[in-house]
């Protein structure tokens, strides 16, 4: 049992929302909801346009990781390279687009190995996850106000990191999940030959 | 090289801040912040007293789940049991009052297995981890406008649905690596005998 055919008993409807917050990057929304036993409620989130993460591995098998300030938790933090889809962006371009201007790699094979939701508490945000191969180095191309070092490091040494709390990033350990058991051979990517966009 | 000890190319750091929103339930402030090349930016965030994630596993090898609606993704999702800190919670306290108040179980023994940052972009929450054993099934204490079924799976079906995209709740998915790094004997939990609080 694990979906059943009603849900009615857990459903929210939305009966009115009201925006909150139009910030320069930030947008925020309050709904006033209907609740499931017909009581009523208020839901306050981010309103986000989604975005990637890739999981990039070199020929020799090393992944390709970022060091970035992330103002928000004040420290540096180890993480897998990932943007937000521009408007009316495809997935897939935005993940060759992410991986070239952050790191400067691009990869001749790409496959998508699933999708998670990082806040559900709070934002509509959705993140799907690609991995690349048969990487390229070239020259990155970061955007103004965006400084990050790019480094590789060995599938075993990134899943210590996330099990040791080196790496705290949820995204990157939710990612290291999908990496460990395809390198293990339990999940099989449909990969794709992509010609760079 | 993972932590160079010097990162000034890296850091940003605060001139200003503002209250942006004082919702019911979110809090966003914007920080103008000095940029590693001597420039300035914006930063926008919600503030957030940080969480606990609570993987539960009943004596014949079961975890604890739930399936809630949640209305910012707009579906009803499969998850860990999770909640936010009170003002001044302990921790484990506070992972001992979620999981008695949302699926009614109470546990003898806790581990703390690591921490994780769902939203480095746009919040400051973290979620401490913990894995709890030795469960007696009791009565839940649901808040007002709390709404959610408790069930319990096999972990080998749970990461099934982390993979193949039934469960996509980021919390849940991190979790995931833990158990099933735990169950592999590959991670060794420090579990400590706690009376009720």
């Amino acid at each position: 049992m694990t979906q059943p055919a009603d849900d009615s008993h857990l459903v929210e409807h939305t009966v009115r929302r009201e925006e909150l917050l139009a910030g320069n990057f930030l947008k925020v929304v309050r709904d006033t909801v209907r609740l499931p036993d017909g009581g009523s409620g208020t839901r306050e989130y981010v309103r986000h346009p989604g975005a990637v993460a890739i999981v990039g591995l070199t020929d020799d098998g090393q992944v390709v990781l970022e060091r970035q300030w992330r103002h928000p938790v004040g420290r540096v933090m180890i993480e897998l390279p990932a943007g937000k889809l521009d408007a009316g962006e495809d997935r897939l371009a935005c993940a060759q687009r992410e991986l070239l201007e952050e790191t400067g790699y691009t990869a001749r094979e790409w496959a998508l190995a699933g999708r998670l939701h990082p806040c559900i508490g709070y934002s509509d945000e959705f993140i799907e996850v690609w991995f690349a191969r048969g990487l390229t180095a070239g020259e990155r191309r970061l955007d103004a106000e965006e400084f990050l070092d790019v480094f590789l490091a060995r599938p075993e040494q990134l899943l210590e990191w996330c099990l040791d709390g080196m790496v705290t990033d949820g995204k990157t350990i939710s990612c290291v999940l999908w990496l460990q058991n395809v390198l293990a051979g339990r999940t099989v990517l449909d990969w794709r030959v992509i010609s760079p966009s």
